[in-house]
């Protein structure tokens, strides 16, 4: 099954039909019907982004993982989160997430608010315990109730787990990289993009990496909602499964216990993957060139020469964006008082 | 001693001549002639101050916790590091810290240059072991590289531990929150305070509180780069001193190892108090209000009434300022590799 997978690709005529695809960033991403984007929304989930209160302990925060100042990752092999426990997963970058086909690695949350309630909750991450708790904080914090009611004025119960999911996503909206070379590359500008990253643009395409790291964000978002999954590795028996770990996570499958779904995966970003080193759902592969070597033995059952592999990448880094200025935003006070005097 | 110390509160003539010495918060800070503020620097500044890759394995930045979206401390009772390691001592707040008289509570740092070189390697803060190992890793990231190049161009050797704390420090004396209640109060609109706030104002002269917490500041910044150090407590048996556990930790002995320093602490700031809780070294007094009676038993064994502990309560609140709307810095890449492979 998976080596036949695979070997439908190589049948797919050489064209360049499929390179033809490709867009650029939008600089404005899609938004659910019932969660229109609102200045008032945006700053309110740009301080509970912020905001480490968040966590059972007040030392982690949404941006403690995902960076928004960085490359919207950590940097690390795996999330940290309250009392430096290690969690099983990288930190998939917050930049362009609003592209993703679902969220999380194994695509457990379909959108951004689903996305937003889970790690609050989980004892590794944020240990909040329940949803209760974080709404009974925030409505602790006079800033947040105010900033609640002004960004959702119609709802009579304005401060709750869902209000508040809402206002996190419709920050993470905003978080677009446009303006990568090869953004502009394909918008005409022919110089934008180096010889050397060209020939690498060619090269996926014709390999066949983007018919899964597809559509505007290299990872099939015309899958939105449903999810673009993809076995990893496709091909199973590699010296890299062992080398980098990559059989003992189920990924999707710990999410609807199916078999079909063991090791797979949803497929994440190319933007700005090259300054998102470590790689992979367990970080365990540090640098970019290793990373194109593993994908292509993995999926595509190809040994890249060290040409193409550089040619790969320097097209992967002609996908880094321009990252817009943001403002810091000011947490809300609890005067005389704190909430988060324990451990 | 300690007594006869206390006793000589009393006898200073009620007057108001040190209420005439109260002063509104410069908008500008003092910096050292060897450290003059520069845009590059203060950028540079802010730049390794929210990056956490100044820890060991990457989760901690200065950020981490003297939070400046925030009051500019943690909101907790003391400070968390690497791998969830539970400091001794609460986060001095960043804000308004250029005023301080010396750095840490225990003032075992000079200046905020000394101050930044401490947390880097302290095993249960950032964990870095050496500078020398802060150093190496900065060098491996190429805008940091540029930064600091920028930042000292005179300096032959651009990156070391001494630029990187003058980077540091020229960013933390931009961090001013003026404009409070009282400031304007101070200077001249007499309605920016409400009468209570200007009683508690009052009492705070009269029972011998702004002795100690006095200057710009209300830390004793006339001392800078000697230290305002006092007793705390100051008249040690009252009930406090369990309750709060006030008596464990000998503060400026740890430095000195003199008797006569033992239970001495530098006077921290009333700036920004009222949203500065949990109170004192140990973060062990949640609210203002015991905050302020436990400083009049323990420093003035005075027992004062509710009316008044209100009335100083006010006029701290009027201590809050306003702070300036500041732009994300952005975090310079490693381009195809990362700094943080391991734990």
């Amino acid at each position: 099954m998976h080596l036949r997978k695979s070997m439908l690709l190589f049948v797919l005529p050489l064209s360049m039909s499929a390179f033809a695809k490709m867009q650029a960033l939008p600089k404005t991403a899609p938004a659910p019907k019932d969660n229109p984007m609102t200045k008032e929304k945006i700053e309110l989930g740009k301080m509970l982004f912020f905001d480490p209160r968040l966590s059972k302990d007040g030392t982690i925060s949404c941006n403690s993982c995902h960076n928004v100042m960085f490359h919207g990752g950590d940097g690390r092999p795996v999330g940290v989160g309250v009392h430096g426990q290690r969690g099983g997963r990288g930190s998939p970058t917050v930049w362009n997430s609003a592209f993703n086909s679902t969220q999380f690695w194994d695509g457990r949350a379909a959108t951004l608010e689903d996305q937003a309630k889970g790690p609050l909750i989980n004892d590794v991450e944020m240990g909040m315990g329940t949803h209760e708790f974080v709404i009974d904080r925030l409505k602790q914090i006079p800033g947040y109730v105010s900033a609640f009611k002004k960004a959702f004025p119609k709802d009579k119960d304005f401060i709750t787990i869902d209000t508040m999911a809402k206002a996190i996503a419709s920050y993470e909206r905003t978080l677009i990289t446009p303006n990568s070379p090869f953004d502009k590359y394909i918008q005409g500008n022919k110089k934008a993009m180096s010889p050397q990253a060209v020939k690498g643009m060619k090269l996926v395409e014709e390999i066949g990496c983007t018919s899964c790291h597809s559509g505007v964000n290299f990872s099939g978002e015309e899958k939105m909602g449903v999810g673009n999954f993809q076995p990893f590795p496709q091909i199973p028996g590699s010296k890299y499964d062992k080398l980098y770990d990559l059989l003992s996570d189920p990924g999707r499958y710990e999410v609807t216990k199916k078999v079909e779904d063991k090791n797979h995966w949803r497929v994440p970003t190319w933007r700005n993957v090259a300054i998102n080193a470590p790689y992979f759902h367990n970080g365990k592969v540090v640098t970019l060139d290793e990373a194109v070597r593993v994908m292509a033995k993995t999926q595509l059952d190809m040994d890249l020469n060290d040409t193409q592999v550089q040619d790969i990448v320097a097209f992967l880094n002609a996908l880094t964006g321009e990252f817009p200025v943001q403002t810091m935003p000011r947490l809300p006070n609890t005067a005389n008082t704190t909430v988060t005097p324990e451990k």
